[in-house]
């Protein structure tokens, strides 16, 4: 599983880039913001990484959750999201295959 | 469906209550968020209503898309959140329930 720290300054089209390239390896995803500037990029990443995806067939979402962080000896909390493909869809697409 | 518009200054602890009764009614539930403080506040919201609802047994996802909206004559990109229960989870709560 691979973990991406995104910041304010994180571009998100790069950021959705990474995401689309560790979904598409079958990999999860966590991406990690500090601050309601990154917790944006990073949410803009993961709606633009969706077009990336969507054309091969992978429908993707995200589970957001709270974890405790130390940067620079200060407690902060930052956002975790978790991006995975969506089971149902997965699943169908598996199905799909099978038909072939 | 419901449609909850979230701002900066919204509450993320009132929203998840709103997104945990709603999804436990069996809706699926849109945000919208304008802003980086209101996104911020949006994905809190999601992250608390995750513990409404885990302890029913309901595991949510959330789909970030853009939309394009007009506030007050002016065009504004919205980040917009479809919420709902995941395919697997809900399908394993199902499979639970018949075994019972």
């Amino acid at each position: 599983m691979g973990c991406l720290k995104v910041s304010s300054k994180s571009s998100p089209a790069s950021v959705a880039g990474a995401i689309a390239g560790m979904i598409k390896d079958g990999s999860s995803v966590e991406i990690q913001a500090v601050g309601a500037g990154a917790v944006n990029q990073a949410v803009k990443a993961v709606a633009i990484s969706r077009g990336f995806l969507s054309p091969v067939g992978i429908e993707i979402c995200c589970i957001p959750s709270f974890a405790d962080i130390v940067i620079d000896g200060e407690y902060r909390t930052a956002i975790r999201f978790s991006v995975e493909p969506r089971a149902g869809f997965a699943v169908i697409a598996a199905a799909d295959a099978a038909a072939l």
